[in-house]
């Protein structure tokens, strides 16, 4: 947990974070990108070019933290009854997040920045997500339960690696596989499921 | 394979990706990276800012493009005899060379593109050479050789994500545990080889 603590919520810098991320948001369509430039951003966001290099020292750096804040999960985790749908849905849900025009734009933009910030919240997150699905197994009885790091490293970066290198070849059969993967239920290859 | 042909090498195009391309490493030494701009880049490759716009619309996509050249591996594999101790060097390389802060820069810029070509590029480069592993071991008499995707998705996928979002929990025991599990000697979890 190495990223910058928040803001304090309703205080000065939290309405600046706010205003500027909400300038950002109205301002970048996706399409004029190239055209996009911090004093445009504070003209709309109301405040000074300098509050923003000051706070955030490039267009790159303020586009990957508000692209970050795109990438924080909002609704509450789905509980399916198993872990193997929770996983399912979650993997699933990032799977169609991402592979959107937006989604990859956010994706992009939080894995170009030469902070590790960005990346360190999204981790963060995506750690609690999987701890929270395993409490909710555990209070349920199921056994044999993975680590997080073991479904870190066999189903959300396998489904990052693909969703940014080669989306083309992402599937719900895939995702199942990996899933299963985890779980210790599917130890062979994918080629066996798909060839 | 979705990516652009590559210019004809000698012609003029590849002369101007050249210049460009040298002129961006020249120019751009870590530090003072919000100053570097498309005028400057062409004044040092002596071609017009215009050149570079119609190439690579953006200073974002020229800097992803250069990265892509960076991370687009040199030296022959290692053939160390057996697939396990090959996959071993070819992860244990580029975990180091992406850990570096040169490496990290252009890890950043290749996934931070709103085009996929640079991505696509490393795609393709690391399923070519994970192939050719794959042909040696089979040469050599190795049996139950998992896919190349097996190894995308086991090994690279996990080191990448690691090495974007967290790469102080990389380290040669989790690389191991990868490349065995990979090999189907190590179904179990990472959990059980470390704590």
């Amino acid at each position: 947990m190495s990223h910058k603590p928040l803001p304090r919520p309703g205080g000065r810098s939290a309405r600046v974070q706010q205003a500027v991320h909400a300038a950002v948001s109205a301002l970048d369509d996706g399409e004029g990108r190239t055209q996009l430039t911090i004093p445009m951003i504070a003209e709309h966001a109301g405040v000074t070019p300098s509050t923003i290099y000051r706070r955030w020292g490039s267009l790159r750096e303020l586009l990957a933290d508000v692209a970050a804040e795109r990438l924080r999960p909002e609704a509450p985790l789905s509980d399916t009854g198993s872990l193997e749908e929770d996983l399912m849905v979650w993997a699933g849900e990032f799977m169609e997040e991402m592979t959107s025009r937006p989604g990859q734009q956010a994706l992009a933009d939080a894995l170009g920045s030469a902070s590790h910030d960005p990346r360190t919240r999204c981790y963060d997150w995506q750690c609690e997500q999987i701890a929270l699905m395993l409490s909710r197994a555990r209070d349920r009885g199921e056994s044999s339960l993975p680590s997080v790091d073991t479904l870190i490293d066999v189903i959300m970066a396998p489904l990052l690696y693909r969703v940014s290198h080669a989306p083309e070849s992402l599937s719900e059969t895939r995702l199942r596989h990996w899933v299963r993967r985890a779980l210790g239920s599917a130890c062979e290859n994918f080629r066996a499921n798909t060839e």
